[in-house]
């Protein structure tokens, strides 16, 4: 080739990029026009969370969400919708819990609740000498001689120097995962785990907890952190030799019931075979009304999906959109969807999740730094849309089980500051929701599903 | 110089920089440490709510927070604390407004409030014939006899496209500002405004309007945005002729009082005489607590200083904590703050106002380019904060007047959603800070503090 033919093709290709990054900018704003004037994920959330409210698992609510969710994407003309059937556990809180502790015949009352998946006290409810620790491993150093018959009181507060509170969240939780299976070990009789947030409340803040069959069964709580402080005082005093905690709960591990992924996609055009898909999950703890977690992120991927077919705008590759079953107390909607992708065959080229709450848009993670370069060049188009960040960092538990097929795992990162505050507590409703808020996050996952179909992840 | 020197020179200079930068981090991340673990400002602002509550300019709760926070910053340990007297405008409410619109017998009450600094309407209230317009152009348009013996409903609503909410409010302002005065022209005898929110919701905001003395003085009230679809039905309804508007205020300017400029320093090292301003607004509406305005600029302001003091760094340049009074209705001690920098040939080299709320962090805006590019080398000493974006925009009300002295004005930006939700109304209450939020916003202007006092501004 000479020259000026080298030349000629440069010009050429340069002013096609410059029409296509217009044409992108164009996109995105009438994505972003139509969420904030016509936007349905609004109402879509107060229709989840007030008329239906917490949907754990197995539950009617559940139910009754998986049947919401999927008339809504009819109701939006989606291109198809169908419902993935997946066996789901059935975990029921049962009576609302009680627990003090006393110093000598001082009784304080306590707030606490449950910890998801965990077995009940005795009917009586249990009561015992209570020995606080700040990690797993205090566990073996202190020994059977100091843990066994007592209750283990896990008090290690979230790290309050990150800026990023899901890396707080994160560092805290093996004490709720596994305390019980560390503590049992050890001859406890039961745990109590510091509610895993950052804010000083009277909230208790429920959550998945496990067993292992290797080990005694012991009944779980949480409880509120201005409590676990007064807890600890108790047991930093002079009488703290006097020390007992009790508590009563009568939650319940029932069969697995039938339940469902509800699945809608819009078609692409030239790129029909590849896929991105864009969810959130369906279930939330019983105890609030899954507001933010996730019931946005329900209401953000169906929106996302709809804003494309409210302004006709066709996409290369195709965009389905997947509300996951039972994240919070056992990922098997996450887990079966990927293996039905896996068995079928199917490419699903990337998949974001929306699992972080409904707030202020801030960016994107994906996981590996190649990823990152790509996604920079895309962070003109988005940055007066208040996306500047794109990080390396986790996609999103739903997600997660794709990486097996070769997926390009993105998470949603809304601003991060006020999530832990009600996350899986009594004060996750729907009043906690901006509008706007909400909507800025559809229409940076619209923005994203966009670039992702046009241009794919390579 | 030979080849050997200049590379010599330019290993030595590089090497200065990494170990500026690395210092700097480290300094930034110390700031940051101490304001998420030890940090004074969320308390302090608790106070200033709580224990105060309104201030506006010329009421004792203004003068009592003259007297908290000169005393908060002794207690902080600033270099020096003084007073800087100033005459501020004198405004009071009154009783409770009240109001209604009636369609032929029918009356529907609806929720008002006086603007700042209106005048009073008659004791029985007025009622009048009342025309909607949505620009204050559509008077003159419509002319004398449209508007004469009517009460003007100006019912434009902000633009909800916008991502920064900040340039729908200042789009939509002049029918509060000017209001009066166009409608008053044209023979209006009363003035009705849609709240400045993109909040559907029942609050009225207040919020400063003005007058002019070639005009009749007529009184002017903001209704709610629920109350204003309301009566924007009724006026294009069938029985629209039937429409009157009725209100009542008995609001007040009394005499100018006596008020006060707090002010704090810590004094700079080796270059004491340059001086870096860091500030905001002491005032506030008398109908909510003014949390976010200002209240979180207030508190982020002082323990941006006395991160410093407690950390005991010492900064090259000056420091200077100003809380202004009377942003709300006057602009008085900004201007006179202003001028006194200019009487006395202070070298006030930059300045950063914090009025927008006390939510997370996403950046700094400053007027010119030219410092938008020394700022983005910055970015990455930021970004690990959350502090991502620096954009082209507007200091602020209360520094406003420092242009004339060549300050550079810096505008901090915290993200804008919820903003204008609770602005100016009854809803903008110490419950609605996020704690996290508000300190992390305080780290973002210690750091912009502590740059600005090691590299200056050019």
């Amino acid at each position: 080739m000479n020259m000026k033919r080298i030349l000629w093709l440069t010009c050429f290709l340069s002013g096609l990029s410059v029409y296509a990054q217009n044409n992108d900018s164009l996109i995105i704003r009438r994505l972003y026009t139509e969420v904030l004037t016509r936007g349905q994920c609004y109402p879509a959330l107060e229709h989840l969370c007030k008329k239906i409210g917490g949907r754990l698992s197995g539950s009617p609510q559940a139910q009754q969400a998986v049947t919401y969710t999927a008339q809504q994407m009819y109701n939006y003309g989606f291109d198809t919708v169908y419902l993935q059937g997946v066996l789901v556990p059935h975990w029921v809180r049962g009576e609302k819990e009680a627990a003090h502790f006393s110093i000598g015949k001082k009784q304080n009352r306590v707030r606490i609740c449950a910890l998801g998946n965990s077995m009940a006290t005795p009917a009586g409810g249990i009561k015992a000498p209570v020995i606080e620790v700040h990690h797993l491993s205090d566990i073996p150093k202190l020994g059977r001689e100091k843990i066994q018959g007592k209750i283990v009181f896990y008090n290690r507060p979230l790290n309050p120097t990150y800026i990023h509170t899901g890396r707080a969240y994160g560092e805290a939780g093996d004490q709720r995962g596994n305390g019980a299976i560390v503590a049992a070990a050890y001859g406890a009789v039961g745990v109590v785990v510091r509610s895993l947030t950052l804010a000083l409340d009277t909230f208790p803040h429920t959550g998945m907890m496990r067993y292992n069959d290797t080990v005694p069964f012991i009944p779980a709580c949480a409880i509120s952190t201005v409590d676990a402080n007064l807890l600890s005082d108790a047991l930093n005093s002079k009488d703290s030799a006097s020390v007992e905690f009790y508590f009563r709960q009568t939650c319940s591990m029932l069969p697995d019931e039938i339940s469902y992924n509800v699945i809608g996609e819009i078609r692409g055009t030239s790129k029909r075979d590849e896929i991105i898909v864009v969810g959130g999950h369906l279930d939330s703890w019983d105890n609030g009304e899954g507001a933010h977690d996730d019931g946005a992120g329900v209401v953000q991927s169906m929106e996302a999906l709809r804003l494309f077919k409210a302004l006709g705008i066709r996409p290369k590759r195709t965009m389905r959109c997947v509300l996951f079953m039972n994240e919070e107390n056992g990922v098997r909607g996450g887990n079966h969807f990927a293996d039905e992708v896996q068995r079928s065959h199917e490419k699903v080229i990337a998949a974001i999740e929306s699992d972080a709450g409904g707030y202020t848009p801030r960016g994107m993670t994906v996981e590996d730094t190649a990823t990152l370069q790509l996604f920079q060049k895309w962070i003109p188009l988005l940055s007066p849309y208040g996306i500047e960040s794109f990080r390396k960092g986790w996609g999103g538990t739903d997600i997660g089980p794709l990486k097996k097929t070769g997926t390009l795992l993105i998470g949603y990162s809304p601003d991060s500051q006020r999530y832990f505050d009600i996350h899986h507590t009594a004060a996750d409703t729907f009043d906690k929701i901006n509008r706007r808020e909400l909507e800025l996050g559809a229409g940076a996952m619209a923005s994203m599903l966009w670039l992702l179909s046009e241009y794919g992840v390579k």
